[in-house]
């Protein structure tokens, strides 16, 4: 790991680190938040951006360490895809799919399946990295992300519970499935087949079974995205059938922007901290 | 006053506003949040951001609407120079003279003089259309901000104390005339005759008698640029000499960037109530 920048943030330090990623067969980015004080092994959390950023818009935007550092919670923040010169891109460079895109799946298609392994790459690599490298608990490990991470932190915890044992979700895409920016990328990514895409579907694998203690969503009523590729109601209703316990709050007039996570982070962050405990 | 973008941020709206700016002879931008529960008219600070910066910056970064809105008082963020195709650039296109480096002065020298009037830009111009357009009380008003912004805060406030009740800045050049960005800025600007550069500089309108209440300043000890820019020595000593009341707080390992700010936005924004009650 090569140390790209460090900057002390309220009472912890905030890293940005590079890597080779042997899932990804590129060069990685993510940012690490390391508070002061931290209980040996300590709490973590990943979280997982959404459509077009890197690892630094959380950091710099989301003012998530303030409260971190008052829990003692360290804080991961991975690219949203793979990167550099030989990494294919989305032919007309839409901001939907390839770079910026991976939608934590990891593709079968030609040309995404070289490089495009986000799920991989988080689930195990980057897993696996942080783990042997920063003194993070293996069993108070939590997920939250926004819009396409958002997404990405419900599949996750849906597949693997006994990794990530908390979850919630900012503006989550909660049915990919269901709508034109899941149907682009589960399409190009992991081909025509739909029985394929289930695993990367937060309702269709809770209709298959997959389940978690429980899920907190805040999702802004403003949000230009929230009828055509958002849909909590896919997610209210697959909850509600399967029983699972999921707290949906609409917060009125907020939009999809880190305005929105901003103003609701800190009680993301106390509300892993209770479930982590 | 058109209204470039707008966002719901904690208990209140971040606003973008554009505007023709007759002193500047271009159209600017402007940040304001306007918290939800305010008193009228309301406390309010102008925030003077660094070299580089827009309006965006700070209300992107510097997680202060938290705060405000918790204390009911607006902030201002304006752009840090003239913009537009027709406005003079440094000739190397340098970050510290020119486009995003207006130095909070009103230029005398050609060809800077038709646009970079950021002097009467701020403390006239952009006062006016605040005043008008919102519930800010003149008299609780009080001005802060960052670097190249931490001198324009400190300037204004000592020429005008009576119209910024209240001053505070985050590793501000303390001392223009005395480091290599202040000489270059002010030489391009002003002229080479350093007797006109004295009212823009915060250690001299000290020394020729300026003053206010109180001044609290937060500065990283490991600013890359503390030793040779931002010398707050100089401004200790010249405070220490007119006996004004200076907290100058050395804060280690902090660096000069907005994780910095960040870190400490809240406890200038109490600052500023205080000072403002």
């Amino acid at each position: 790991m090569e140390n790209v920048s460090q900057a002390r943030s309220y009472s912890g330090t905030q890293y940005v680190y590079r890597h080779d990623a042997d899932t990804l067969d590129c060069s990685m980015n993510f940012g690490i938040y390391l508070p002061d004080n931290l209980s040996a092994p300590a709490p973590a959390l990943f979280w997982l951006s959404g459509l077009t950023c890197t690892e630094d818009n959380f950091i710099s935007k989301a003012g998530a360490q303030r409260v971190a550092s008052e829990l003692g919670i360290i804080l991961i923040a991975p690219d949203t895809s793979p990167r550099g010169e030989d990494v294919p891109d989305d032919p007309e460079a839409a901001y939907d799919f390839g770079l910026g895109a991976g939608f934590y799946v990891d593709a079968t298609q030609s040309p995404w399946q070289k490089h495009y392994q986000m799920r991989s790459y988080i689930e195990q690599e980057l897993y696996r990295l942080i783990m042997e490298s920063f003194p993070v608990d293996p069993e108070k490990l939590g997920v939250f992300g926004h819009s396409m991470g958002g997404h990405g932190a419900l599949t996750m915890a849906l597949r693997t519970p006994d990794k990530f044992r908390s979850v919630s979700a900012f503006s989550p895409i909660c049915s990919p499935i269901n709508c034109p920016w899941g149907e682009k990328a589960l399409g190009g990514y992991l081909g025509e087949d739909r029985s394929d895409w289930r695993e990367y579907d937060a309702c269709a694998l809770i209709e298959d079974g997959a389940s978690v203690s429980s899920v907190l969503i805040d999702q802004g009523t403003d949000d230009n995205f929230l009828d055509e590729q958002l849909k909590p109601g896919l997610l209210e209703s697959a909850c509600t059938t399967a029983g699972l316990d999921l707290t949906l709050r609409m917060q009125p007039g907020f939009d999809h922007s880190y305005y929105f996570i901003a103003s609701f982070m800190e009680d993301h962050l106390r509300w892993h901290a209770d479930h982590l405990r």
